[in-house]
């Protein structure tokens, strides 16, 4: 397991296609510093673990959240409301990364304060191409909280 | 002056020497539908204009606002409070760029809900290249609220 000091990114993703992409895409970026978490409460686990608080200062997270919404055990809204609510995590970038349309996810994401909303690419090549893009984005352009 | 309706990002800068990198890079990434405010005053006018409520419906917003953080009259930290604050404006993507790397402006910024905070590059050739990254980012890649 990588050391949690060098997670730069923090992938929350359920479907084993989209989460092979994804990392395929990120690495194909030369950014390798991915923590999976496969539903939404292994995320809350990584992100707010339960009595282990000073283990998990600000230092320790990950510069930005990757999001899936339709996820097992605790959605991704759900998640998102909670990286919200907590001092530690309230201004971690998150992303969500979905393949919902709906207007009402769109919005209720927007009013949870996600920093930013996209849509999967159906196609292989453009899949590809927007990860790469989005995490280049969020790991050298964008200034995180700390 | 373009249409309200087309106005695709509203860029908030008073220096002149950057606002006119900011609109050369974005012109270069085929962005043309731009509405540029000189202060904070003139850019809660444009988004917030008092009495006028009804005229400027979330369709004729920007998908984007790029927002300096040194600007005369308003400020840009109040300029992004006030449109967090508004139910008009609160959801639309807002990212600062600014020449500042001071601790206190970007968790400040983080704090009051921006999307993304982008330090402007000093030497000109990555001014272009980030200026244009983020507008396509923002404009083809992040799904708008709306």
């Amino acid at each position: 397991m990588v050391n949690a000091n060098e997670i730069e990114i923090l992938l929350v993703e359920d479907n084993p296609y989209d989460m092979e992409l994804t990392l395929r895409a990120l690495k194909g970026s030369l950014i390798n510093n991915i923590h999976v978490a496969r539903d939404g409460e292994e995320a809350l686990e990584y992100l707010l673990p339960e009595g282990a608080d000073k283990e998990n200062e600000p230092k320790n997270l990950p510069r930005v959240i990757l999001l899936d919404l339709k996820l097992p055990k605790v959605d991704g809204l759900e998640v998102l409301r909670r990286i919200r609510e907590s001092e530690k995590t309230k201004l971690i970038p998150v992303v969500v990364l979905t393949s919902s349309l709906e207007e009402k996810d769109v919005v209720e994401s927007y009013r949870l304060g996600v920093n930013s909303y996209i849509v999967k690419p159906v196609e292989f090549d453009q899949f590809i191409k927007s990860v790469s893009e989005l995490g280049l984005y969020w790991l050298l352009l964008n200034k995180p909280p700390f």
